[in-house]
């Protein structure tokens, strides 16, 4: 660990910014397994230049553990309810180590039968779902995943909550390179963002919320205290109408309003279900996979000819920097970790 | 058929409609099996409301097969390439055979393994995609369907065409009702507005495209030689990225570069391929799958209850209509059909 010169910023190398969310995450109470788990995501998120997903989580997974909203020591059970079909009941755990234990399985159906499908029940979620779908596309998998939040979104033509922020995510296997991934809330913003400008008393753009009366605002504590608006109008909607469903009633858990009903004021991360599809290119093309593969390389270059930018190149470039010099997290935040090893040891 | 009181109108039943339908296609050449599958997906477009995917297809359709886009005597061949995997080879005949003769192993096959996917290879595309996915739906299966069409569409970031206008759709099976269904293009815009616009010389909103130089235009005619702009910004843009790829690559099947490179320049419909996926309910859930299907329902009315619209509410309500009083369409629309016939018979 270093001090950047101005002392408001921290330097760790992976290793080291490993070692703290472990010892955090210890010190909090979480069984081992959980740990090594856990605090890989928060690594990977801020090796990735994914701020509001790295380190700064230990302050949310922690909050979430004090609150009572995870269950410290769950293990997850795995089971086939039907051939081509995983399901992973993470006993009110956090969702990492449900998805690990789930994860093999999963992509031998996928060879297997060509398509397969892993429902996570009854997970604590606080991380993206790029993690997810970038290691089942490293295995030469095309994956999606889906999962609902907490009921903070208005569906479009409404003005009171119904949708989480229910992010999409997406991964395809490159020969040789990173997978192409994305990941986005259908929501118009993240939380988190609204948030940010809640605590610097910024205004909001107009379309991003409600306030509890259904009225356009452009107060970050009001449209926190009403709804949110999806993103791209009734489209994103639709989309927000679909991930409830997926990750919701089809495997058998919660909605985001059931989430945020379960959750009964405490303020912890959403609890429920996650849905994730994997097809393998092998199922439908056999040995002529990789030729396939390969055009789909001749779209990539068609973007990026043009100077647009594929979803995932800036964690990707993140990532390669990170590599060699660590990751670099505000001395506040530093700090606030440090403070809650102190409670603790 | 009766002619409205101000005769710019002419009425159908819906027997009359589909009558019709099948002679226009009968006469354009296409095999009796063909026409079958053809009519009745242009007959529920009308019948729903769609003016833009109902008879007025006809006028598309034919054209498509004058310009030997289409093999008009296809016989779609199946076969199983994973346990879970069924593909149909259209053979350059148009998709709605090529799905009928795919649809009764998709169904079969997802409620074996519990999820199942169906590719149609080789297809001519000129109608929307909820058929499809309401047709699973209705036989209480979860669907998802992705087509791509012909590169029309810059990605954000860039203003030159990659996409295709790469529509999802997504059919949810409610006991007792009609199912929950959407279909949209992940472009801001169907290309058939934009038309609309030109023809009406009208221009159009700025944020829906380029002209052939890459800059903002709001030149209808200038968007339709330039590139169309996804819908939602960078999510839209990830999401005609994903239809490209699983509905093109993943199934060995064009992208809408590809497709719109083999159209050689004749304006026909897009050629390739299309992936629906199938889910069922019953296999995550088992006997319970009645029960979660019914906390959905409490999801589609605390959307309901706030005044904002179910996606395909307006389409069932013109279903309901045309079923009584047949469908409305314009006389002048009418006489160009009626044209067809004159040519051929």
């Amino acid at each position: 660990m270093t001090l950047a010169p101005d002392a408001d910023t921290v330097r760790l190398s992976l290793d080291e910014a490993r070692s703290l969310a472990r010892r955090v995450l210890s010190a909090a109470g979480l069984s081992p397994a959980h740990v090594e788990a856990v605090a890989e995501t928060m690594v990977a998120g801020e090796r990735d230049g994914c701020a509001s997903h790295g380190l700064y989580r230990l302050l949310v997974a922690t909050d979430s553990i004090a609150k009572g909203v995870v269950s410290v020591d769950a293990v997850p059970a795995l089971d086939e309810p039907a051939p081509a079909l995983v399901r992973v009941d993470g006993g009110g755990g956090f969702a990492q180590l449900a998805f690990e234990r789930g994860r093999p399985l999963l992509v031998e159906k996928a060879r297997r039968f060509g398509i397969a499908a892993l429902a996570l029940n009854n997970v604590v979620h606080f991380a993206a779902l790029w993690p997810e779908v970038e290691a089942l596309a490293g295995e030469g998998l095309v994956a999606l995943a889906f999962t609902p939040s907490h009921a903070w979104v208005a569906p479009e033509g409404g003005t009171r909550p119904v949708f989480g922020t229910n992010p999409v995510a997406f991964g395809w296997p490159r020969p040789g390179r990173h997978p192409f991934v994305f990941d986005f809330a259908t929501s118009a913003t993240a939380r988190g963002e609204i948030e940010l400008r809640r605590r610097a008393g910024q205004p909001v753009p107009a379309d991003w919320g409600y306030d509890a009366d259904g009225a356009s605002t452009t107060v970050a504590k009001e449209v926190l205290a009403g709804a949110m608006r999806t993103f791209g109008g009734h489209k994103g909607s639709a989309l927000a109408a679909m991930v409830e469903l997926l990750a919701g009633p089809l495997i058998g858990d919660l909605t985001s309003q059931e989430s945020l009903d379960a959750d009964a004021g405490r303020k912890g991360s959403p609890l429920g279900g996650e849905l994730i599809l994997a097809l393998d290119p092998a199922g439908f093309l056999g040995a002529a996979a990789g030729q396939h593969l390969q055009r789909a390389e001749a779209l990539f270059e068609a973007i990026q000819a043009q100077g647009a930018r594929l979803p995932s190149e800036r964690r990707y470039a993140a990532r390669a920097v990170s590599a060699h010099e660590g990751v670099t997290i505000p001395a506040a935040l530093h700090r606030d970790i440090l403070k809650l090893l102190e409670r603790k040891d």
